[in-house]
Formats: structure tokens, C-alpha cells, sequence
């Protein structure tokens, strides 16, 4: 195999009461990778989408995860990457995983599966401490191993993939810029332990509801009492947004990532369908400009359109 | 039905890493109760053991569950309880959840099952708040549902029944006292976000782990960064009692609820037994007497030995 096409998907980070360990993999949006074996040494990244990305090897995210993978298994060839990016950067979900994941996974199947799934994560890692200084795994492992995963510990890499319900993922993406930066910024360094047994409580509930498929559970347990009421002010129209979507029917939902974009579960399509309706009006009516996207917690991650 | 005899086991709450959430009921220790409904009024209560613990309804933790239920229900008869206890008081294996969950239990059968199990923990929360002045329930819980249980919320009451992974328990109580209200103490009121974080993916860990019967997912998730660096102080060999254990070949383990009891989970029953031994000796050596205990966890709780 010398070229690969990929479809790689958007996650959501976090889950609401589990920041910095859950994610979860979508259908929509998702971006497209072509990442082709060269004759020539050089890394050449191409990226056919508005957001004005860099280009060089080693200031893009794609790029700089090939480079690390080059220099570890001393290639002679380089790789061709040709990206068309719709998970818009700066969205809350997974831009930047999704390429760093995408050039993982690509390059390993195109050098014959030489990496396990923690390596790919290694390796992506690359990309996302790039992107934002942080080497954390939060959006690549839902890319990679699909569905919703558990980052129990980046060092060493312990990914515990759980199930993926069969839910419906609403996500609102207003165009308002939060820097994952700035977003990092106000969290508090401390927190009470009431508020800490809270959490864990609500992280225990929503792990035995995933692996229970007990959608009433998943529900009760989005709830985060640390990150979300800090965080949540950064967003416009986020409490309305949240209140208006339980009153549809959503299981539950909060802050993607670290924002600004804002997601909902919901167990029918019906319910999902009025979600986004009604996140659409709400930004229409203040004049932000929002993306909406409907679709199911996508199993699979990472998928493979074509090998040649 | 007039008479109900109960075996009532003992409670391992927190299960390391899930302080205040998780608990775990097992075969040995337990309790016997008989409870007998009365002609008179009255409920009188008779300890059959050499823990001199109060016997004045009002001052007894069975007693206080069963006068709550008394005069909830308006009822116009009493009790009449006899205590055999094996689990001894402030072991940290769960003594006076076992009296007050085993009082509920028991009152629940004889007025012909008019409690939910939920109702049932709202009643025996009683016993625990004149036991140790704070409504929890992290060891009636599994004491009535039986196997790992999370307590999600006590307002409203929330119980999520887990998996019961078929696994040894070894629990050693060394003859030392740490009252629960010093446990918990000692304990910092507030924690950084770091660690919140890292105890976060232990609990969600622990959680998969019992859920998809992972012993090495269980194991490595049985680590607890906040209250065991803080708690096992008070506990002497603490430390050489679980380096030992783990070496033996244990999954991991941790104190018991607020100790001094320390248990250990074994998938085997030559490592649990070879545990036991290592545990003994270890308080032997420094001429603390300690009570081991060696069972399986417990799926069923509370078991009915006789009706009449």
C-alpha cells in the first residue's frame, strides 16, 4: 500500500463531569486525510481548507506527529499529506486530535501496522502538544480506538476503550473564540473535597451507565460541579442553551472540550432534530453565526475510505 | 410471618481510590440478627456479644432504625431484636451499617415487604448517623443490594448496584482504634485539581474494571492519591502490609472505610490465603493482635437464614 484515505472524526473531550480522562468519537463533522508514501525524504503537509493552517512539517500537527514517527523507525521516505479540514480549529472538538490522530493511524497502516493502538496515541500526543502545550490524549483515543475511552494515565498510556451507546450526539458550535489556553487559565488549582466526591461520584455513575447502556444514568450523571461553572461563562447563551435542550428531552450535555462548542445526548432522533433547531435559533437570535451537527457516537473512530 | 433470622456481613467502604461512593460487601465477618415483631409496643434490643455496645432502642443503631420505621408507619406493635456480632465496632468493616442495614432488612420482611431498597437505606441511614454522626450509606448500601455498590447520591438517595467480579477479599482488623470521626479529620478540606484529576481516572478505571471483569484493570485502577497518603498514617505496617501483598500476587487493596482494617482483592484462593498468613505475622511480629478474614465478595448481602 503506498496511499491511504482516511475520514477522520470529531470528539468530544470531557463529557461533561469527566474532564481531562473521557472522550467520545462522532460521526459529524469529520475531517478528510489522504496520506500518500513518497519517493523523496521530505514531509509535505497540503491543506485544501479555509483555516489558513501552516503548511510546514514541523508546525503542523499532521506534520510534526509523521516527523516523530520518521525519525523513530529511521524511514528513508517521506509522506505526502494532503488534509481537508470541516472540524473548524478552535471548535472544542478535536481539530487538532483529529489531524494528529489521522497521521498516526494513516502512517501505521501504510508501514503495515507496526504500531499498537498505544503507540499511535504515543505519537499523536506529538501533535497535540503542538496545537496547545499540553500532551494530552483526551481527543486522540476516542479517534483511535472509537466510541467513548477512558484516558486512565498518559504516562504510562493506559486507554480502557468502554462501550458506545447508541445515542444520539448534538453539538453546537457558535463562532466565539476560546482559547484552550485561556480556558486552562481559570480553572481553579484547588477544589473542595465535597465538591471533588461530587464529581467522582457523578464519574462513577456515568462509567456504569455507559458500560450498563442505562441511558437514565448517563443522564443523571452529566453533571459537573467543578470545570463547567467556571468555564460555561466563556460561552454565550450556554445555560439557555443547556436548560432548553433538557426541556426537549436531552439525556443530559455540557461544555466540548473546552469550548466554545456545546454538546447534547439524546436518545431519539426527534428529540435530537429539535436540539439542534433550537440551538440554531438561539445564536441566530443574538447574530452569532453557528454550526450544528447531529449524528451517533460513532463506534468505530477513524475510518478507512480507500487504500491503494 | 413473626420471626426473621438474618446473616448480616461485613461492608468494605471507599474501595480505595472511591472515598465516600463505593462499597463491597462480604462473606466474613457477619453479623446474626433475630428480629421478632412483639406484642407490646416496645422495642427492646439484646446484644448476645462482649462488645458492651448500648441496648436502649433510642441508643442502639438497630433500635433507632426500628423506632424510625415505628413511627413512620404508625405502627402499633414493637420489636424485639437479638444482636449476635462478629464484626467488631470500629474495625472499619462496616459494624454498625450491619445493624442498621440488618434492622431495616429484617423490619422490611416482617411488615411484609413495604420498602423499597431505597426506602430501606433511608431508614438505616439512621443507624449510622447515631453511630457516626453523618447520614452515609456507603456501607448499608452493599450491605442490601449486595456484590460493589456506588452511592451516587444520598439527597435524593441514588444507589447504582455494580457487578460482583468473582474475587477473594482478605481483610486483616489489627487490634489498634482509629475512631472514624478522627479519620476523617485529619483529611484536607481541600485538594488540587491534579490530583482530583488522576483520582478521577481511578475511580472511572475501578468502575470499568468491575464492570467488564478486568482483574488487571481493577488492580492497576486500586490507587488512591488523596485519603490513603493522609489516612494509613494511623494505621501501623500499614505500607509493609500492602508492598507484601502485592508482591504475594494481590490485585491491589487499601484501608477498609476509615481502617484500621486493611483488606486486598486475589483472584486466586492460593493467594489469598498465602495473604492471610503474610498479614498475620506481619502484626504478630510487633504483638498487635489481628483478626483475619478471608471471603469472596459477597453478590447476595443480606441473607435470610430462617422465617417463622
Amino acid at each position: 500500500m503506498k496511499k491511504i484515505k482516511l475520514k477522520v472524526p470529531a470528539t468530544v473531550a470531557n463529557l461533561v463531569c469527566g474532564f481531562d480522562i473521557l472522550g467520545m468519537a462522532v460521526h459529524e463533522p469529520y475531517d478528510e486525510m489522504e496520506i500518500t508514501i513518497s519517493k523523496g525524504p521530505e514531509i509535505t503537509i497540503q491543506h485544501e481548507d479555509p483555516f489558513g493552517l501552516p503548511e510546514k512539517a514541523s508546525e503542523n500537527v499532521a506534520g510534526i506527529v509523521l516527523m516523530k514517527i520518521k525519525e523513530h523507525f529511521q524511514l528513508t521516505h517521506g509522506f505526502e499529506v494532503i488534509i481537508r479540514k470541516h472540524i473548524k480549529p478552535g471548535s472544542g472538538l478535536g481539530s487538532s486530535a483529529a489531524s494528529a490522530a489521522g497521521a498516526a493511524f494513516g502512517a501505521n497502516a501504510l508501514l503495515g501496522n507496526i504500531l499498537s493502538r498505544e503507540e499511535m496515541i504515543h505519537f499523536a500526543m506529538f501533535g497535540e502538544e503542538l496545537a496547545s502545550g499540553v500532551r494530552h490524549a483526551d481527543n486522540i483515543a476516542p479517534c483511535i480506538y472509537g466510541g467513548i475511552t477512558l484516558v486512565k494515565s498518559t504516562h504510562p498510556i493506559d486507554i480502557i476503550p468502554l462501550n458506545a451507546p447508541d445515542l444520539f450526539v448534538i453539538a453546537v458550535h457558535p463562532q466565539v473564540e476560546v482559547k484552550t489556553s485561556d480556558s486552562r487559565q481559570i480553572l481553579k488549582k484547588n477544589i473542595s473535597m465535597k465538591s471533588a466526591v461530587e464529581q467522582w461520584g457523578n464519574i462513577a455513575g456515568l462509567v456504569a451507565g455507559i458500560q450498563k447502556n442505562d441511558f437514565a444514568l448517563i443522564g443523571r450523571s452529566l453533571n459537573d460541579v467543578i470545570v463547567e461553572p467556571v468555564r460555561s461563562i466563556l460561552i454565550p447563551k450556554f445555560d439557555e442553551v443547556k436548560m432548553k435542550s433538557l426541556q426537549i428531552g436531552a439525556l443530559g450535555g455540557g461544555i466540548s472540550g473546552s469550548g466554545p462548542s456545546v454538546f447534547m445526548l439524546a436518545a431519539e432522533k426527534e428529540t435530537a432534530k429539535k436540539i439542534a433547531q433550537m440551538m440554531k435559533s438561539v445564536y441566530d437570535e443574538i447574530e452569532v453565526e453557528s454550526f450544528v451537527y447531529v449524528s451517533k457516537i460513532n463506534p468505530a473512530g477513524i475510518q478507512v475510505v480507500e487504500e491503494s
